[in-house]
């Protein structure tokens, strides 16, 4: 089984992506799993509740969630992306179904009510956090799907076991996914040609990675694609056999990716 | 199997909802339907789209919907309503999955896209109407859920045979559920006490209607209560043995309902 994650960028071309997966969900079962951060950062601006990102005291960022911005985010990736891409692949004969990570409890985990946060050079503690990494995956659902010939399309948020909605690492989420499904590949389309040495230097693109150099070539992920290496390596330990990074951007971005022209990492 | 539709108004009370579902649930296989209009106008007014009311040249009224409308109903009913009506679900260990009708192409219809609408003593046409109605329903989805043990969430909007989203009235897309699958009854929970001569006077409930006194009834039907009328004497014609109208606002709504508190129609 194949599952291909799709960052929410603004660049990433859905009609390329849908127009290469045609042909490429004859062949393989298929899991999407899609984001949809420049449309939350769009509509929580003109709600008046921008997002906020903090950063955390080992250096990675990520949205602080209270209430009203599990709103937004429910909003938008369950509500305003998740169904425009079920309809755009429904027209494209792929018979998709969208599911957030809280329905049939699909993706769940504990909530962390308050997290540490740099402030400066000073770390706080930030309260009310709706956040939680998942642990659990529920795969009675997807795999009654799966098998009776529908696509899942999925995204966060997730759900805590004691039924609050969650936002959680959607990578991360795959990772779990790869531990009790059998995965063999996943593609991760973003507005990147891959990993890169230096992300404005195209030609600093790096083209194959194995298992063991990952955690050497950590020091160049940026931001989310720190995130991004550590659900890769957990996802090749759980027995994924290959893991692409490609341009979402792109014609054929899938193709492009199983043709090793993005990263490659076994 | 039970139909329980209940309405998107500020009053109806999901927690006095879940509380008396979760009995009824033992005895009866249960798919849910639900609105979303008071948070989906607040939520328009916020990003400055308020929705916009039109009257059909014979007196029924709409939402006109477009495209700016119809990506902030996705986001208010599919996403934020939808969602939080699922995990609320879940935290009382009801097994619920959200879908909107385009979803599995759950809903599917003719778009109708230009509508004719009362301005003034005058009546006009109105283009880029993102609206149509269901008249197809694409039960494998729902019945593989239900089979397995999921309760279906459902909310609209539609998905047109072209594969647009397309807004429609969700007490027909009920009816045209009653005509596929085997629905013995429903129950429609809303902020009145059931169907009243006079909105404003309590003791004017119709406590019982028999099915051919629906036409003669229709007079005292205002606004969206039209609609409903129109969708259970279809409902009824397909099958349904008996429909009831209850009020959503108090405790153990769906008791009350069944106990004949409001109308009941067969």
């Amino acid at each position: 089984m194949l599952i291909i994650k799709v960052g929410g960028g603004k660049g990433v071309n859905w009609d390329y992506i849908v127009e290469d997966l045609v042909r490429v969900i004859k062949k393989k079962k298929v899991i999407i799993v899609h984001g949809a951060n420049a449309k939350r950062d769009e509509v929580a601006a003109k709600l008046g509740h921008p997002t906020k990102v903090i950063t955390s005291p080992s250096g990675v960022q990520s949205v602080f969630t209270d209430e009203k911005a599990i709103e937004i985010f429910l909003m938008v990736y369950s509500g305003l992306v998740n169904k425009q891409l079920v309809a755009k692949l429904q027209s494209s004969a792929i018979n998709a179904v969208g599911l957030s990570g809280v329905d049939g409890k699909l993706w769940e985990g504990q909530r962390k009510k308050s997290i540490l946060a740099k402030d400066g050079n000073k770390t706080k503690l930030v309260a009310n956090s709706l956040t939680g990494k998942v642990e659990k995956i529920n795969t009675k659902l997807l795999k009654l799907l799966i098998d009776n010939g529908f696509v899942p399309v999925i995204c966060p948020p997730a759900i805590s076991y004691e039924g609050e909605i969650i936002n959680s690492d959607t990578d991360w989420a795959i990772a779990m996914m790869s531990k009790i499904l059998t995965i063999d590949e996943i593609i991760f389309l973003f507005e990147a040609p891959g990993m890169m040495r230096d992300l404005e230097n195209k030609k600093t693109l790096i083209k194959k990675i194995k298992r063991n150099e990952i955690d050497k070539l950590m020091r160049f992920a940026r931001g989310r694609m720190k995130k991004k290496m550590i659900a890769v390596k957990y996802a090749l330990n759980y027995g994924v056999k290959k893991i692409y990074f490609g341009d979402g951007r792109i014609k054929n971005p899938i193709s492009s990716a199983f043709a090793g022209r993005g990263t490659v990492i076994s």
